[in-house]
């Protein structure tokens, strides 16, 4: 690792990486370009294991990914409500064969996979969306958190607190190392969530709406095009919300979640991840749901992975000096 | 003003106080004991005017916070839908005619109003819920901005954006002083506000729990018990939404709303803000609904105003130094 103007946090210490950014999981989206990119500008990247079809592929994709860096980089294992399961300990194996020393979890509680990722020394980050599942995680051994507001893109669990309510309720109850998810994007985010009592920060629509995703670029524009209004909740009558761009498709879910009583088999020709697969590549926006944070208010532009980080880390470092500025006339309190 | 340690934002510069840290209006609690205790603390405090059953109460009460305090404070006038409107024009008459400088406004847009405080050398500081309503207020001619996510207490609108993608997007489109209100409780937050791009933070939930304000003790008690996840949102099937602590009354109104097609008729004998005045008076938590944010899981004491504002100041410049030490081992990105 290049420790040359590295940030160091209680994460980038435990993790092994040099800034305190992370692109985490997305399904469709997190594969070894960006990921790659991604650990190239000195962030931590996470490919999306159940993005490949099949155990074997995200063998080669994790191969594909080590031919573009050098860097550390990870692999994404959501565990979430699912009509067919995948077959988890077939990936979770291939991730252990593969070396990959950083896994990231994310939905049902890691503590099945967890004793075979410790005994491979493999590092696991859990991503919740509530106080008592960090609290729950970090006692089971987790080797970090990444906590996800009511902003995020994807599943942002039912209690629906965002980002600077839950941030520092977590830091309260955390001790090991604390990311913050959902809502960011830029260098003002990530200096607010060190405040908050993170120490870093996890980011997703701005990842896609990068050169190096994988997405089409329709997508991205359509991110740049949207403001912070243009998403919506979805399948929360499931209890298993999706936050996705709003669009014909996401209207007629909520249309039919509105009426009342709608299954998962109601649902399922509308909310198949396959119909969300398609848009990604074809660029048609209206063919399904596709996962936006409300953060694509605050993205205005499609850059590399590396002018996007490094913006970010410059950012920050101006705005931590102007607010050394404001305190800095005199001590404040000690009157 | 006392200038030793104030902390120099363009908000403080333009309202005129040493930190930028507003109570900003709420309803049964913005009385002149909190009001004077926030003013003597160094921040903004606002008597609440509909709170004062006639605009000639009013005018005590702001006479009586004038014996409590030689530092400056302001008067909410809130503008909401209402059965039966309260006469806005002659409270706005006393409110200037009292010498008043400084007057927060919220709901309704300001318009109708402001040409009256203008004339007589009132700083307008408006507080709303979205962007489009921001730029809106500040080309109207409003000095501040006070913008509110969807944490807050009492009235977050309808467009659900939390604080952390709210601020910033509004920081973007706005160049008179701003201020973030919703789910603020501490230093972590300040910080939080100006890295995000405001000059300055509004706490309401947090000023409630303190020893200097009105309501009664049992309230406070609650909300330092009370999560984040005790709050809910009420009346948003009539299109004004609120966020109050969840009790047996909000979980009446939520139950009839979920039958659909309730009216404000229908809801009234539940919703009167009358029944908030008996809990904030009698300490009876279930008699009525009452606000509070999601901030709630981040109090946990119940301080002077003075204890409160010096620990914030405080805390908020711990921060800053502890931000400055991650950044500074060497310039980053300038490798």
């Amino acid at each position: 690792m290049d420790t040359n103007g590295m940030l160091k946090t209680k994460f980038t210490e435990t993790f092994g990486v040099k800034y305190p950014i992370v692109q985490g999981g997305m399904q469709w989206v997190g594969r070894a370009g960006l990921v790659a990119a991604v650990a190239n500008a000195g962030a931590l990247g996470f490919i999306t294991a159940l993005t490949q079809p099949t155990p074997e592929d995200l063998g080669k994709e994790i191969e594909r990914c080590r031919e573009l860096t050098d860097q550390p980089f990870g692999v994404n294992l959501t565990i979430l409500p699912s009509l067919k399961p995948p077959p988890y300990e077939e990936y979770r194996n291939v991730i252990i064969a593969s070396g990959i020393k950083i896994v990231e979890t994310a939905g049902y509680n890691p503590v099945d996979h967890l004793p075979h990722f410790k005994d491979n020394g493999i590092k696991v980050l859990h991503k919740c969306t509530s106080v008592r599942h960090a609290v729950k995680s970090q006692s089971i051994g987790v080797d970090g958190i990444s906590i996800d507001g009511f902003e995020c893109a994807g599943h942002p669990g039912e209690d629906d607190v965002p980002g600077l309510v839950l941030i520092p309720a977590a830091a309260d109850k955390i001790s090991i190392p604390m990311i913050a998810s959902g809502g960011f994007a830029d260098g003002r985010g990530l200096v607010a969530a060190l405040a908050l009592g993170a120490d870093g920060m996890n980011m997703g629509t701005r990842f896609m709406s990068t050169k190096e995703s994988c997405i089409h670029d329709n997508i991205k524009q359509k991110i740049v095009e949207n403001d912070e209004r243009q998403t919506v909740l979805v399948t929360r009558t499931l209890r298993n919300t999706n936050r996705v761009a709003k669009n014909s498709v996401s209207d007629e879910v909520i249309a039919i979640e509105k009426k009342g009583g709608a299954t998962i088999e109601d649902l399922a020709h509308l909310i198949t991840g396959q119909r969300g697969k398609v848009v990604y590549e074809t660029g048609d926006t209206e063919y399904g749901m596709w996962s936006a944070g409300m953060v694509q208010g605050l993205i205005h532009d499609i850059p590399t992975v590396k002018e996007l980080v490094d913006r970010i880390v410059a950012e920050a470092e101006e705005i931590i000096s102007r607010l050394g500025a404001i305190f800095s006339p005199s001590p404040a309190v000690r009157s």
